[in-house]
């Protein structure tokens, strides 16, 4: 059978694929009667082009260390991608396919990392797809350049592809990201636009008019225009020559959205399974056989010799190569490519200034240019803050296309193309972290909610980190933010009270062997006390101050407050009651300590006080009700931090006068 | 001495106010010792000339209802818009400039809506001022049509004036923004950007390459460049033309960062105070007397006299046709303009389906639709999605540049630009919606903060509110989202249970005077009860089944998890525990309560647990401890409904027996 197969014309035997690969797909959304028939139908084409003649990969190992990497980033498709990968030859099985978007199984809803082998990154909410492509070029870049510098070129190195659709290209985050593509000339990154003027709610001529050739032209990309997203030749030549540009490329492939159903070009076929009727006549126009999940195996071998044919000889040099590395650096290799790259502080110790007086943002500051020094691997940058945030790496130089040895990123005032190209960078195995001011990570919040989702180690630095930055202003202080961030599930949220828990912080950080963290900071300097430990804070919560004799009351507080908490507690005790301040830099982890070691530090029969200048949200859970909680529920105010301080009852003062009320 | 100054040439006069402004801004960061003295060099003949020459003002009426916009979306340019605004002749002191940046004065440290005469809106977070600046030419056109229509022509007409820099047009939200108002062809928009090529961090060449030009050109509007920053006549000139323009303008106006300055052209000059010898240095080349708050008075009489002139017949005319209008109309303006139009639901009732089950998001549309009908100031959108969120107005058409009385606004997927114009919309008193999924409210969190600092009222309706959402899986199921919009000061979160508490919330949002609502609404048919209360939701909470005679139990619920509460609690009931239901679709309504009414509903001593398939943040002030909460802490599954629902232990048989063995 495959003999007359290809005897046929490449092109026939292209179309036949394609066809099985849309009948599959929307037998898998008729399964499951939810999902979007019209990518799959429109821009099938595409997807199987790229796979069966371009992309670097081996389905039999999907996390080969060099292939390319392709992102679904309109992952209302995932049934097309999921169907490309069952015929490519992934290990997924047809009884995989019919359990789309069940409970459980290797074929979620929208594509999920770690779930699917061959999908390179959850995706789903639109722009971050695009944005996080941007990052892993970036990331294959530096990485190419540091194998080159390591005598090993070509081992690392691998093209980006992504699938888009009008929505991607809609969301600022994804213009974000391809302008600083541009400016950094990524031009191993290349978009596919999955083009079909057709969007969930109609045609995009009531919202998207704009010329995005000419929009990407702006961004210094290389345009490739006028593609017939039905022909497999004008697909496959553009992308051949999108290979060779010197810029980003983006392909403008011009689709119909739910091709073949009697809805084709409309909005009715994108989100919602096709009527019986219509299914039966696609299928027809497909010449496939309409029982469902019925494929033709000499489609299945032709796509999969065709992919083998055009790989083994690649994987083969690829190989030859890799075995012939030291064995430390295969071992760093694969824990690059399993996202476990070790960085140990262990020997670090914080220089401290003779006054003892420093804000955290310049502690970290320290101790980020110390992990630089460590490791090739950690680099990052700032939303155009890094002068204020103090996240410069001063050894490491600048990222840039003519630099690809340079280890600060400078993204420009675009935070959330920021956070979701630091995703990219951790999803190639770096160490990334990511800075601006706690009051604007409202701004990379969705892609925050990404690193989180895909357990990334992500790092995350937010500075001027309360009401207290002040002359700025409530634009500029942060009330809500922490408990937004804190509420995120698997992101951990650190508020270090000075220099030695600033080191606690990266030590538990760097420990981790997944899993995004938040860095809150200050902008003010803070004592470096004696009290606080750096090796305590893994456990997120220890006493720094301990009560005399009798234990009164027990102040709890965060980061800036911490030093407060302990002038409070002396006053009271000069006032005849005994207390104990706990320094409690991270929520999570003390939640996840034993049961024993909580009731020790904060014994539930005590009165508690909570002090830390934001939301009461976080903190409820520790106190009695409302009146232990000195917080700040309101937006501020621009004054200087002490008329701010004053002005929200933050100041020692009105802290001292409301506990010693509370306690005594 | 005026007369003398009348003699001189134009631009030598223009030249010395341009000098006493930006004098007076320095004198201000100088005093305050902190501010951004970088714009106020930099962008003085911009800001200058804009008010001179063209802004249809009031200075003795800043809030003249149908002046001109100006936003200052370089919010850190607040000491040069203050200088400017007194130098023009707005109700403020020098002494007020002295205050800048202290607590409580006129002058904050980035502007503030309803702190200082003259300002628009409050920016400082990058991109917000441009993005928000496009709804308010939306709501000018559509208003515009409204006074057309109702043959009152050219009484609330006006151009929308930015003053932005490199940062805004780096954020994602100014790009969607902008894009969406060259499809909408808004050419009463005119943005003067401020082209410095230096950014906070250092050039801009190492991260904004993009040709400006090129872009606002793709997507649809005017583009004037090389204007020379230093030439007012320069700027006059392109500023009348783009007064001509069929579409939106950006005029790009080449300056120099911190002029005269011994840093000028440097990130050294952007945001901290200038060292002394350096003010010296630049009052000297201004030809300033270097006595800090010295005003030439000669340079005030010629700025304001040639505003006066250049307004009073503009100014005679306008108030010549607004009194000719009926006193009814003439309220409605002034209601309009203080943002308090009057809309009631009093004798709405909504219609039931047979079944009694209908999804939150199906009852929303419907009261929707009745309120738009009510008055002709409310209207909204939907971030492509209105679909499935249920807000569209069927009888009130498209709004488009072809149909400017439309009240749909399509936003495409543009979640963050749809906030930010939504919030200008508010602005310009009308009543705005908007909406998307839940999950996808973190995209608008910059601006939704935005809306509660302004405290306008920006109305959003976020949709498919919890993990039930199912087979979409994680990516689109929100988990942290409700805690986050509940922790942002001054928004009210309504969470209804049923299609009556849904008319109880659009009731109590209607009735605010203003601060922003969110309305957060299920995908799933729910059924409408017969114990819940429209006309109880302003209250927060209240009791939907009451216990039998002993009170042993209280539940507490909302959304959908109130039907669930309810069988649970009737369970409960027939195994002989009493229990009591409460639906809190408020919980910020409940705790403006009464002591005495919340310790009616929640009486302190009764064991209380809390149903809500969301972040347990939200609900510890109400229990013991986290074993009473019934929540969600991980991110979702993709799956059904119902194995969704049992995964997470959120099914009736779960809650059940976790309730009972709680209360027994």
């Amino acid at each position: 059978m495959f003999s007359k197969w290809k005897e046929q014309s490449f092109q026939e035997n292209d179309r036949k694929v394609i066809d099985q690969i849309r009948s599959l797909g929307l037998d898998m959304i008729m399964a499951a009667q939810s999902g979007h028939p019209g990518i799959v139908l429109g821009a099938a084409p595409i997807i199987y082009t790229l796979y069966k003649n371009h992309l670097q990969i081996d389905p039999n190992n999907p996390d080969w260390m060099a292939r390319d990497r392709f992102i679904l980033s309109a992952g209302h498709g995932s049934a097309l991608l999921y169907a490309t990968l069952f015929m490519a030859g992934y290990p997924l099985t047809l009884d995989d396919l019919k359990q789309f978007r069940h409970l459980h199984s290797k074929t979620p809803g929208h594509p999920e990392l770690g779930i699917t082998p061959g999908v390179d990154m959850s995706t789903g909410p639109l722009g971050q797809g695009i944005a996080t492509a941007v990052g892993m070029a970036i990331g294959e870049r530096y990485l190419n350049h540091y194998s080159e510098e390591k005598k090993f070129p070509n081992l690392l190195d691998h093209y980006t592809y992504v699938l888009c659709g009008d929505g991607d290209l809609m969301e600022g985050v994804s213009y974000e990201a391809t302008s600083l593509a541009g400016t950094l000339r990524l031009n191993k990154l290349i978009v596919l636009y999955d083009s079909n003027h057709v969007s969930l709610d109609g045609d995009t001529k009531m919202t998207f008019t704009e010329n995005v050739r000419e929009r990407f032209t702006a961004l210094g990309w290389n345009v490739i225009s006028d593609v017939d997203g039905e022909d497999c030749n004008d697909i496959d030549h553009a992308i051949s020559k999108a290979k060779t540009s010197s810029l980003p490329s983006i392909i403008i492939v011009s689709t119909t959205i739910g091709k073949y159903s009697k809805y084709q070009g409309t909005s009715k076929v994108h989100g919602a399974p096709l009527e019986e009727e219509d299914l039966q006549n696609v299928k027809k126009q497909l010449e496939v056989r309409d029982i469902p999940f019925t494929v033709s195996q000499e489609a299945i071998d032709f796509f999969q010799t065709s992919i083998q044919e055009r790989m083994s000889p690649i994987l083969k040099e690829w190989y030859t190569k890799y075995e012939k590395l030291e064995g430390t650096l295969q071992q760093e290799l694969t824990a690059l490519n399993e996202r476990h790259i070790e960085v140990s502080l262990k020997d670090f110790a914080l220089e401290i200034p003779e006054n003892h007086m420093e804000s955290t943002r310049v502690s970290s500051g320290k101790i980020l240019n110390h992990i630089a020094s460590s490791t090739p691997f950690f680099l990052g940058g700032s939303a155009d803050l890094s002068s204020s945030t103090k996240t410069y790496l001063k050894e490491n130089g600048d990222f840039s296309s003519s630099n690809p040895g340079g280890r600060n990123i400078w993204y420009g005032v675009r935070e959330h193309a920021m956070a979701a190209i630091s995703n990219g960078l951790a999803l190639m195995g770096l160490l990334p972290f990511a800075s601006t001011f706690l009051v604007f990570s409202d701004y990379l919040k969705p892609a925050i909610r990404m690193s989180a989702l895909m357990n990334l180690r992500t790092l995350y630095i937010f500075t001027h980190d309360s009401i207290t930055v002040g002359q700025d202003g409530p634009t500029h202080q942060p009330v809500e933010q922490l408990v937004a961030l804190r509420a995120i599930p698997n992101l951990e949220v650190f508020r270090p009270a000075d220099g030695n828990e600033v080191l606690g912080c990266y030590k538990a950080i760097l420990e981790k062997k997944e899993g995004p963290s938040a860095l809150i900071l200050s902008r003010n300097d803070v004592e470096i006390m004696d009290s606080t430990k750096a090796n305590e804070v893994s456990k997120g919560a220890y006493i720094v101050r301990k009560e005399e004799k009798y234990l009164q009351g027990i102040l709890i507080a965060t980061g800036e407050e911490v030093a407060l908490a302990l002038s409070v507690s002396e006053k009271l005790s000069a006032e005849g009651i005994d207390t104990r301040v706990v320094s409690m830099p991270s929520i999570e982890r003390f939640l996840a300590q034993p049961n024993e070691y909580q009731a020790e530090i904060l014994p539930t029969t005590i009165k508690t006080v909570v002090l830390e200048a934001g939301s009461s949200y976080s903190w409820y859970r520790f106190v009695y009700n409302e009146k232990y909680l000195v917080n700040v529920n309101e937006f501020g105010l621009s004054g200087t931090k002490d008329e701010v301080s004053k002005a929200f009852q933050i100041d020692f003062n009105s802290v001292f006068t409301k506990i010693e009320k509370l306690f005594r």
